[in-house]
């Protein structure tokens, strides 16, 4: 399983990330020094994944701490980076999560210095990394325990260990299953337009060993109707607080075809994803992305010139749909609303 | 709205196709001369499309004809040549439909001359070309009438003019109402993975002036729920005595999540797609294509080496999710058993 993904050079001055545009094809190293290195690398994603994008934030914060500098205006200069990170992309929680957990830190130091938050800062977002493969294994635990031997898991997008700091989060739940011995297969859907499961998902689990089988999103009816899919585990980008889950475009449609099969439909994701200030999932807001995602793959055109096209990034899975929650702090069941009200009480 | 597509030339004894492999960005024009020319053509879609194959077909046994010549041994030799394009591809039953008439009108004219063969089944191929534009007409102004003015109609994959003689199966319906003055607007799902909405039905109804807009199929949910698309209508490769309708991948999917959001679910197509001998869907052979459809889009591979992946070419929605199978002899409605029965015994 993939670890060394997104890795902070403290000689370097850099947050290392390999470049998830060119996989499965190229394993190429995007280097980010500076607070608009970050947000492009968000952007255009050269990372992407709900909790890979908030701990590259966390590490983004030192950088735009650096960038900073500490002459006068510091603190000014470094709140305007801090916002523009915090708003590179807008329906994962996490980058706002991880944004915010670094402006708390820097709050409780009141009026230290630069080099007293750059020292306290490196500290936390080491801390959001190392916590986050944690919370990984934590979920890939609890997880597990819900697929069984043989079965065949279908994952929708990439919540694996490239959507996050490692091990993942659906895909997590996978690895952690074959790691207890379960002779389990994965079936990846594509995932237009971004392809994250034809790319992404089939490279890392292929590389860890697992059977993996990739289809084109289409297939999802006919693979249940034929019986060859068991379960289903997907990632969250947000979960609101009654427990509808946002996640990459076309989640929704499994997850009502997967009910239609009776087959149970999972979302993995850590406490951070859940955002309990959403009340409830039409709240969350879905990113529209640049049209060339869906008319070119690679540099070759799909679509005739002149004709416009929709490139909703997300969808929204109603709670109803969702036969349980995997967190890192146990498995909610519905009803979410109380479930999730429960956790944050604690 | 295109015609000329598909286009005999008797002074040159060759078929003409539109190729549409490279459609939208080139037109280029495939030529058959012989058997094999058209089963290529139908294996690797030059031409594809249930009514489009089944005319392709019907000039292909006169190729097959010409072909086999007058000399000893030619009615052996032309049996197998019809036997090679029928079974060139098992899903859609227009392709059996087309070569059994041709055999049909052979066995009629006993033990004829090639000649007269030749000028018979010249003949007859024109009247199943005629024919079926005449029955995608009829069609167009049977199924115009569930159309309303304003509706935003889904289609997925192309049943358009492309994927018959002429005008449409599914797109025929929208072409119909947009001629009567409704003023309607098109979502071509992409269709992975061969993109046929992407590059055949964006192509063909944007040149004829219909507002379109490409989607990812992944995106099917969210625009139902965002109240985008007020009809679904697709065309079919085959309908079971029971209603049961083979489509392109995903169309079970779109039907299941039209089903949700209460948007009516309707297949256009010509009573020829209707297999009375096929009692129900799950009889219908579903075709396992080549791997390389989903693992490349043009000469870009999208997935890893060596990960299988599914490739299976149709599914069959239930009668229960169809609203309307609309054909050129009316509109069929629910229980369809009955609806179709009675058709066949006319």
């Amino acid at each position: 399983v993939l670890t060394e993904h997104i890795r902070f050079s403290e000689p370097d001055q850099n947050l290392l990330l390999l470049d998830q545009r060119y996989l499965p094809l190229r394993e190429e190293t995007f280097a980010c020094r500076t607070t608009a290195d970050i947000v492009y690398a968000l952007q255009t994603m050269v990372v992407r994944g709900a909790p890979a994008i908030g701990v590259t934030a966390a590490y983004g914060c030192w950088l735009a701490l650096r960038e900073a500098g500490d002459g006068a205006g510091w603190r000014e200069t470094l709140s305007t980076k801090l916002a523009e990170i915090e708003n590179a992309r807008p329906t994962a929680v996490n980058l706002r999560w991880a944004v915010r957990r670094m402006r708390a830190v820097w709050a409780a130091l009141g009026e230290a210095s630069a080099a007293a938050l750059s020292a306290r800062w490196l500290e936390e977002a080491r801390t959001v990394h190392r916590e986050d493969i944690a919370a990984n294994e934590a979920m890939g635990r609890f997880g597990a325990d819900l697929i069984e031997d043989g079965d065949t898991v279908l994952t929708h997008c990439n919540a694996g260990a490239l959507a996050t700091a490692g091990h993942g989060t659906a895909v997590g739940v996978i690895y952690s299953a074959w790691q207890q011995g379960k002779r389990i297969k994965v079936i990846a859907d594509e995932t237009r337009p971004f392809l994250q499961g034809a790319r992404l998902t089939a490279y890392e689990v292929h590389k860890a060993g697992i059977p993996v089988t990739v289809a084109c999103d289409n297939a999802c009816a006919l693979l249940m109707q034929k019986g060859l899919v068991q379960k289903v585990v997907v990632g969250a980008d947000r979960i609101a607080a009654n427990g509808d889950a946002a996640n990459k475009i076309g989640t929704f449609g499994v997850a009502l075809i997967a009910k239609e099969f009776g087959v149970p439909f999972y979302v993995a994701a850590p406490v951070s994803t859940i955002d309990p200030e959403t009340p409830t999932g039409d709240l969350i807001p879905i990113e529209d992305r640049t049209p060339r995602e869906v008319t070119h793959v690679g540099d070759h055109q799909i679509t005739p010139q002149d004709v416009p096209v929709y490139n909703f990034a997300f969808d929204v899975t109603p709670n109803r749909l969702i036969a349980g929650i995997i967190t890192d702090q146990g498995v909610l069941r519905p009803p979410y609303t109380e479930a999730i009200a429960k956790l944050f009480k604690k």
